[in-house]
């Protein structure tokens, strides 16, 4: 491991919140070898927090209601970090600034960490970096991480296969529950929250969820139906009570143990597959593939062998 | 080689039109086995036909070109395959109904054979077994091969990479060459074709198409314009001149080697990608993905140095 690699994560393990933040750069933009240096040394640390998936609409107050739970969760004594995953342009700032305006209701408190991400290069999906930045944040040894993430479709899918608990967001409003579940989100939530509750046809939109939900095959955990006004707070702390009950019961089932290794299984498969990828783009600078592709031109090799015998390069 | 594919080879280099018929479907639906070993077989016995890429969007009058064409070429002596890459739905049945079709022209003609080609699972693009179908038509030994493609976009610059003369075929009020030249298919055209050479505005497409190639910087070749009534045969002789042009050319300025090395490897590394993929299926069934996968789950190992171990399997 590079010298200041090495420093930084024991200055990261010592709790510097500089030494986070250059981390969590690191393993955002850094090269290959710091990220990979980082994450082998961060590793054995993580498995202790809880992640928690946040995840709905534009417009339905996932923001608010992330502030809210975070407050929630430190009034128990537990630290936060809140991981905003956010699709606005890497040239929009729009990532640097919410985590300006995020940071303002908690400025003062040292328990709390806040960081936006863009999911630039990875398109309707959650940024190949947010696997890394989770076992950052959890090596750094927050009780919980909320991984926020905004949009829909693929990222709602992807966070639910990372996040220990996931939370699905709805509004009254802003689309029905079908919508929902033709989109596939119904399925991922342990929690279904219909947030701005205080709002005309909150009750209708309960009432479409629990129906969807009596449809449905059981499963080994029945979802929860709750209703949130994040903004005045009410209904927050039975979110919160939700999600440790989710937590506990994980635990206890295996389930927790079983989502984990799905989790790892993917993240392995991403980082086998990236591999794979850069020794084919090294192959393209390289003579061997150039000294293939000449015999497969002058018919002295076929494609399957000489596809073979780079095959062997790669591995 | 299984038995029975190292008959078919023998039965196609024979001159069989059934075993070519054979050959072309074990390429298109075979399991990969088959493919590789006809693959092996042939690939020596090719090289040496003139292989013609003929795209423009639909209704420009791609079939009946190629057909006046490869009468032009038949009356030369010269045996003509075709194969007319369909964007057809698998399940509509197009791709059958066009052979029967195309074939009316040629029915009795021995020096001509025709086959439609789905683009199924490769969407907007040339079929995984294009390049496959082409090697097998090589083989067989048919003096030119012309590929056809419908649609507009990546099949074209797709074909350009695979054919040794690429001809992009426009007609008059079938939108204007500024919209050829934004989808990128005027940078491949060999020869450009103005066909329904007869109607309105012929004029202007053709007087378009030169203005916007005095605009582009001087190529090693400066690409032909024609103007063809397919229909009726005017402008075909001039065409078939053309092609027979550029193919000299080809081969007297070392362009026809330095282009086939090209397709070469295209086609080395799309195996090559194929081949990696199908090992890593194999690695989800097997048992070195569980147990890398149980210990990164567990903290005994961190994920890349899991995906280390993986590479090395599939290599």
């Amino acid at each position: 491991m590079p010298l200041d690699t090495a420093d930084l994560v024991d200055r990261l393990l010592a709790g510097q919140r500089r030494a986070l933040a250059r981390a969590l750069s690191t393993v955002e933009d850094g090269d290959d070898e710091a990220l990979r240096a980082i994450v082998a040394a961060l590793h054995p640390r993580t498995g202790g927090s809880h992640l928690i998936g946040l995840t709905g609409s534009p417009g339905v107050g996932k923001s608010t209601l992330t502030s809210a739970v975070t407050q929630a969760m430190r009034n128990r004594g537990l630290t936060v970090a809140v991981l905003a995953v956010d699709p606005s342009s890497p040239f929009s700032g729009g990532a640097l600034l919410g985590d300006r305006v995020r940071m303002a209701d908690h400025a003062v408190d040292d328990g709390v960490y806040i960081r936006s991400m863009a999911t630039r290069g990875h398109l309707g999906g959650l940024s190949w970096a947010t696997p890394h930045a989770l076992l950052v944040l959890e090596a750094a040894g927050f009780d919980v991480v909320i991984v926020e993430t905004v949009g829909v479709g693929q990222a709602e899918v992807e966070i639910a296969s990372i996040a220990d608990s996931t939370v699905v967001v709805q509004a009254p409003g802003m689309g029905d529950a079908v919508q929902a579940a033709k989109a596939g989100i119904m399925e991922i939530a342990d929690i279904h929250v219909v947030n701005k509750a205080d709002r005309d046809g909150a009750q209708r939109t309960l009432r479409d969820i629990r129906g969807m939900l009596d449809m449905a095959p059981p499963g080994e955990w029945t979802p929860m139906v709750l209703a949130t006004t994040a903004a005045t707070g009410e209904g927050v702390e039975q979110l919160v009570e939700g999600l440790l009950a989710h937590r506990r019961w994980s635990q206890e089932s295996g389930r927790h143990l079983r989502h984990r290794r799905a989790a790892a299984r993917v993240q392995v498969r991403e980082i086998l597959l990236a591999q794979v990828r850069r020794r084919m783009a090294r192959l393209d600078e390289g003579e061997a593939l150039e000294a293939v592709v000449a015999a497969v031109a002058t018919r002295e090799l076929d494609p399957y062998t000489a596809a073979d015998r780079l095959l062997a390069e790669i591995g």
